[in-house]
Order: structure tokens, then sequence, then C-alpha cells
């Protein structure tokens, strides 16, 4: 079960006061990950096996065989609020970025166990049927969908479209999307098993926010005279910006395939920001030695939250929306492989032998294992 | 994309009436399928193909070369709203009961193209982490989903739990289920192309509403002076009686394959009621002669929306949850499995050449193509 946290410190917007309780959460992931954990052996009553080490990854993984299958839910979250209320000031839908963000939100996480997605599913909710009866709101959703599944090589098997009034609030549309891939051959399963002290920490470039850290988004903007229209760069407003939809990132691990190059991990920088970069539960030091430029919108919140760098790179990727970890010697191509992919993209430093922790070096930024307890 | 619709007419309740208008929901549902059908290509570019015949049907399968693969994602719908009413009433949570419900809408559907269950995920987007925070409900959650994966023999991978403040409604959450399967070996396939005149329809009994046609049972309780207390049978209540949790029909199809059984096709007995014996596009006469018996919940339910029986039948599972369609010689032993699974079970009729239409003899009503506008 996946869920998200975030540090908070005396002066700042953190996600408890944003409106997420996650400690309320965590006793039930915690409950239901036990259960969870003990429903893996029926696979044995039909000839299968479950890669125990893909529990707690971000796909679940199976092997049946001539090849592992992953699977996964994910949800959007609540960007669509950001949306809707843009929407309402430009008169544009948004809803194909939505699109491509639900969409990444599965497919960013199944790519981290080297599974290829072959299957998505649409999930949503609305919260009754005239949500679908604003065509060009929901063409454009249609659209976005199917642009991400092309971007992806995936097939869009179907899905669900249920009205919910009295769960989905009026007007709203709760948004996910499961994905089912394939991890084949079976070498390019990387649940973190090839990782070793010499790896080298490829990021790749994010285009925004991505889909995490949207309820303090949303939360600065009541401090914004101008609201979502408020300029961070000239030209481009704050929802715009926020807006900008996820990256989707398996063009570049099907590329790396094609290339010869098997990540030893990977991992999608989501909810707690860099410190999915300790996701692993090896014991080493990572160690960053250069950091990627940080998009604007990113600066900006941070900078409108009083965070300091160290609760930033906490929470927010920060220019950073997924990390690939390689042997050394093909790091400099993975870096081209992405590059020829259209994703900016740096060898952004090492892992070490040594105490878990993360070690921000520019920025003096260090975290510990007990920084991340994801588990 | 499924969607469920219901005919209407003067002095009756419909699900139009009861708050879900599918007019508005059709237009997207077919932008959308024909966006879905233009990806199922990309699935060359790893190597695969998709099985033409599984689009529009309920699970979408992938031919992966040694087997196929079935994926789908499911909405509970708003039985949650029962439960939260009657545990205001009761005490009970009935969560557990709602947790099955939840997995039966995937497996229930994912098994009718001829697939073993293997993994289910979790989506349960609360309206806020104060869900989380009711300690029996969550638990009672917990155990039901696990109870569940345990009778279908499923591996419970993972999932979500999103706090969605502003989109899902405060105090409730919205809960559904993806699941992946492998139809293995791939002569186990049932999506329709061997169904023939002289195949035998056998009905597996349902337990009560399942998990269609909520929002009219809520309706109803408008007009009961002791709403959902109301005793619809001694010592059994409505709320009660709606809350009993969906059969889990995965048991019987194994079961059936153990026994050398390959039905020719299945339908999942959900929204359209017995309409959905019609699912298949081959034109046949499907000629019923024997009718199970109303589960007392869906008779009360029928009385007080004063339904004729030809409405009731094509929105209600009237008794029978689920179909299969097998050879005439295999009939009597699908019964024999299905009953040794603990799931009453009768053969109720037959497929003749002819026009393609339902007789349902015993109750004089007859259902065309036109009554279900499916795909």
């Amino acid at each position: 079960m996946s869920t998200h946290e975030a540090p908070s410190s005396a002066d700042t917007l953190s996600y408890s006061q944003a409106g997420v309780n996650y400690d309320l959460i965590d006793p039930l992931k915690i409950s239901a990950q036990r259960a969870a954990a003990a429903t893996g052996a029926h696979l044995g009553a039909h000839g299968f096996t479950e890669v125990l080490a893909s529990r707690g990854e971000s796909a679940y993984v199976v092997d049946v065989g001539p090849f592992y299958i992953a699977s996964i839910v994910e949800c959007l979250g609540t960007k669509t609020l950001v949306a809707d209320e843009m929407r309402e000031l430009t008169g544009k839908s948004y809803y194909d970025s939505i699109a491509q963000d639900t969409i990444a939100m599965a497919v960013n996480d199944l790519i981290t166990v080297g599974a290829t997605p072959l299957v998505v599913q649409a999930y949503w909710a609305a919260g009754g049927s005239d949500w679908f009866a604003d065509k060009q709101r929901a063409q454009s959703l249609v659209e976005g969908w199917k642009r991400a599944c092309d971007t992806c090589q995936v097939a869009w098997g179907g899905g669900e479209t249920p009205a919910l009034a009295g769960i989905v609030e009026a007007g709203r549309i709760d948004l996910a999307a499961s994905c089912t891939g394939l991890i084949n051959p079976k070498e390019r399963l990387s649940v973190g098993d090839k990782l070793g002290a010499g790896d080298a920490i490829v990021l790749l470039a994010s285009s925004g926010i991505h889909a995490n850290g949207l309820s303090l988004a949303r939360k600065l903007v009541e401090r914004l005279p101008q609201g979502y229209l408020t300029e961070i760069t000239p030209g481009l407003t704050y929802g715009d910006a926020l807006l900008a939809p996820t990256t989707l990132y398996s063009p570049v691990t099907e590329a790396l395939f094609k290339a010869g190059i098997l990540p030893h991990y990977c991992a999608n920088i989501t909810g707690h920001g860099w410190r999915k970069l300790l996701r692993h539960q090896a014991q080493f030091t990572y160690r960053i030695h250069s950091v990627p430029p940080v998009t604007p919108v990113l600066r900006f919140m941070q900078e409108q939250a009083k965070q300091d760098d160290r609760e930033a790179y906490s929470t927010l990727n920060m220019g950073a929306g997924f990390a690939i970890f390689v042997k050394a010697e093909d790091a400099a191509r993975t870096v081209e492989v992405a590059k020829a992919c259209g994703i900016d993209a740096m060898i952004a430093g090492q892992l070490e032998e040594g105490p878990k922790q993360l070690l921000i070096e520019p920025l003096n930024i260090r975290f510990s294992d007990d920084d991340l307890q994801l588990r």
C-alpha cells in the first residue's frame, strides 16, 4: 500500500497542515500489508509464486514461468481540483493533461520493477452522470488518455465510468489507472537485489510538480492575491505551471533495454520527494554530487511555503522525476538514451558502502533511513 | 467501458428516476471505446497481440504466447452508502461484506473470459484521513478483503489508500478493485466463439442484490416507514438483506476446469439483470424453461417498486448471479460442481437457432437485442 508523508517544521506549510494526516492512514496500511502478505501463498495453487522482493516495491510481481507479470493500481490524487479551478478562470479543460498525469502515476511506478507496461484500465468515477455531459471536458479526457497510451505503447483495455452521487462530490471526478505489464526477459527484473556500491544514480528531469504535492500547492493559492493566475515567470501562471502533465518515463526504460542497459533499480520520485531515493531497504550511502535545475513552479512553491531546501527536497521532486540506478559504465549512455527520448537527464551521484543515507552534497542535506518509513 | 442501464415505465421506480442518467454517460463511453480500440495495435511493438473478441467483453485479454493475460478494474458502486446508514442504525461495520462485494465485482467479471484470477489490487479512496481512524471499520475492510482473496485463492498485491478531501465526500469511501489473471491453458479462453445451438444455460444462485441496483434500493427506503430496519422476512431487515455479500464465483469456474469442463461462455449478471444473458453478439435464441427461486430481498424490492416481472428481470439478478453456457452433456455435471462449491445451481434453459432473443417462458417475458445495448 503506498501512501505519502512529509515532515513538518515550525514556520512552514507542511502536508499535515495542508489536510492530509498520514498518522491516521498508517495503522491501516500496516494491517493491510500484513494481510496482503499472507495471501501471496495462494499463487502456489495455480502453479506460480510471488516475487517476495516486490512486496513493498512500487508494483507487485508474480513469477508465471516464462516471464514475470507486474500489476498496480494508482490514484491521481487531487490534481483535478486545480484543473477545475483553472477551467473556471481560463475556459480551458486541462483534462488531456490530467489524463496523462493519471496514466503516469501507474506507468511510472510499474516500470520501476523492470516491467514493460502492456495494458492500462481507466477508472473514472464521477460525482454524477452530468460530469460526462460536458463534452469538451469529457472529450479532452479521452484524447489525453489515448495520447498517453500512444506514448507508452500500451493498450487501453477498457475501464469503468461509474456515476457515484453521494460518494464522489458533485461536479468532481475521482481518477485512477490500473496497469499490467510483463518483465520479459526475466533478467529485466529490478527489485533492488542487483544494487551495489559504485552504481551510478541517473536522474531524469520532471516536467513540474507531477501529481504529488498538490494539497500543498492548493493551500498556497490562498496566500496569493491573484491565486492561480499569479505569474511565476513572465507569461506562465501558477495554475498553468502546476498543470504541466507528468512526464511518462516508460519510453526511456524501454529504450534502455533496447540499448542493452539493465537498470539495477529505479525509483519514481513522487510524494516523498528525494527521500524516495532511499526506497530500497539495502544499506548504502547515496551520494549526490550534482542536482538538476529546479522547475520554476517548484522553486516558486518552496519560496511561498518558506521551506528550506531540506523540507522542499523531502516533499517535492525538485526537478528530478525518476531515478535510475545503473552500473557506473552504463551511466553516460543512460543519459544519452533518455535525452534521445526527449527527456533531460544527468549523472547525479553514486552508491557507496556506508550507513543508509542520502547526502545531497551541493545543498548540504542529509536524509537517513528514519526519514523514510515506506514499508 | 462498462455501464449499466435500465428501462423505465410509467408507474414504477426506475434507474433514471433513482438518479443515474446513462444517456449522459453513453456518448463518452462510445468515444472512449473507439479511442481504446485504436490502442490495441501497440501490443505489436512488444511482440504480442490483443484478443480482439475480448473488446466489449467483461475483461480485456492479451495473447502473450504461452497463455493469455486478462485484466480489469471494477468499481463497487454505491453499496457503501447502505453500509454507512446501517452502521448508524445497528453499530455493526459491514465493511467485511463490502470488501467481498468489491472483489466480487472484479473477479466475477474477470472469470467470464476463462481467466484464473491471480492478483487483486485494492483501491480505497477516502474522503479524508479520518475515514481510516475508525479502527473497527478499517479492520473489518482489511479482514473482509483478505477473506475474499482466500476464497478466490488470489494474491492481494497491494493498492492505494488515498485521502481525497474535496473529491470524495467527507466520511465516505470510493472502493474499487483491479484484477489480473491468466487464461491457462489457452483453450480456457471463453469469449463466445464456442457458443452453439444446443448449449445449456446453467444459472448459479445469487446471495441477494449483489452490488447492482443499489441506487434503486436506496431510493425505495424513502417509502418505508421503518427504513432499512423494515423486516422483509421474520428477523431479517431490509438493510441486512441488502448487505449480504456478493457471491464469489471463481471457485466454481476453477473447479469446472479441474473437472474437465470448459464453458463456452459466461455472463456475470449485474446491472442489466437477465438481459446480460444476451451479452454476446452472436445470434441465438436463449430459451429459459426454469427460473431459480427469487431471493427475498429482490422480491421485496420488486413489490415495493411496483415493477412487473419484465422490469424486475431487466434490472435485478432475481436469484441468478452468474450464467455458464456449456455443452448440453456437461450441464448436469456443471450443476454438481457448483453445488459441491456450496453454490446452488440449475439447468435453466438452452440456446437455439433463431433470432437473438431471451425467452423466459415461465414468466412470459421476451427480451430482444434492442433491450441490451452494451457495446
